[in-house]
């Protein structure tokens, strides 16, 4: 990512290990359009962050992620229940 | 990613030119955690989907998910309006 883009704000979500996952606020250069990212990565062991990969969604698509979230969480949820009524 | 990881569902974004964005549900093997997956790809000019790079969350990390998304969008929101209002 170039030197013209901005990061608006990060936040890091630990995901076990030395990994974690890091959701930021992204905008283009020039003020153009602003950015969620997601990228994972882990910690050397000089403390250095290391990254993996990463996947931008344009703000402008919030709807289709959200959406797309939901649909996943709540599939989650009845297979997780369907499991624990297995049981 | 193994065989042994199920793709429970899939929902693809549409990222503008050939790209998208898939947000998937995947189950770790022998129903193990459950994850909500990001990958970021596009489509080669015989049809193949390609993918560049994943992102995976476990379910069980999805308030810090959702918070994280939700303070992005609404920093966003802010930039947005502040924007707007210098205009």
């Amino acid at each position: 990512m170039s030197a013209d883009w901005k990061t608006l704000n990060t936040k890091v979500i630990d995901a076990g290990g030395n990994n974690f996952i890091e959701v930021t606020l992204k905008q283009a250069p020039e003020e153009q359009d602003m950015f969620i990212g997601f990228s994972k990565g882990w910690t050397n062991s000089e403390g250095l962050k290391r990254y993996k990969s990463n996947v931008l969604f344009k703000i402008a698509q919030k709807k289709e992620l959200f959406d797309a979230v939901e649909e996943m969480l709540s599939l989650a949820e009845e297979k997780s229940s369907q499991k624990s009524s297995d049981e």
